[in-house]
């Protein structure tokens, strides 16, 4: 079965995209840390992140650095901070958060639950900063 | 004045090294989340992850993959977690944390502080493993 983020880059269900190209995408994470947390998805469909080939992983953190310029052009912070841990969803995803504190990163700490115009409006914003 | 992570690839101040090539270096975090939390930086001193040039990003990271496969082979765990957060040490770092539940990457937990024999131990069996 595909997983949920195979689901979004297929377009069989929403997911509030910010960036794309043949081999990866972004979109925002529906259950924030903080506005502005997006995740980064290779298309192609491995669970743990150090099974990508070396160039896939390269490439999918260059990647990566374009969504985190274009957050950082888009929502207040200090800079984007990096989390990998993957024991949920199998499907490499990069969370990258808008840091201006250690605890913004901090996945034990209650999510965000934003409505879908507030996170609609946020992808645009980064969507427009990734062009 | 060089960071603290300069300090430790020049040799001015000791390292439990597990890994190193021309342009990265590995290292045991010595606060660590959990045993065999190790750091991964680049010999460039640079502040910001987003800030190294696109190449030098991508080597990083695929240095990063050989070390926590070091990591995997040498400390029980589901797989290897990563995190970028930097708002501390002025010189990009990459956590590899080896992971037996989310709460392992948790950086708001309190840290272990291990012996150096047992850092030592610990850091053998992973260089040994990356050879």
């Amino acid at each position: 079965m595909s997983s949920i983020f195979t689901k979004i880059i297929n377009r069989e269900i929403p997911g509030h995209i910010v960036a794309e190209d043949d081999d990866f995408i972004a979109f925002l994470d529906i259950n924030p840390l903080v506005k502005g947390h997006c995740l980064v998805v290779p298309k192609v469909e491995v669970d743990y992140i150090y099974d990508l080939e070396d160039n896939v992983l390269a490439d999918l953190n260059v990647f990566a650095k374009r969504v985190a310029k274009a957050i950082e052009n888009s929502v207040p912070c200090l800079r984007i901070g990096i989390a990998v841990i993957g024991l949920e969803v199998p499907h490499v995803h990069v969370h990258l958060v808008p840091l201006n504190s250690m605890d913004d990163i901090n996945f034990s700490r209650p999510k965000l639950n934003p409505g879908q115009e507030e996170l609609a409006e946020v992808a645009r914003a980064i969507a427009e900063a990734f062009k």
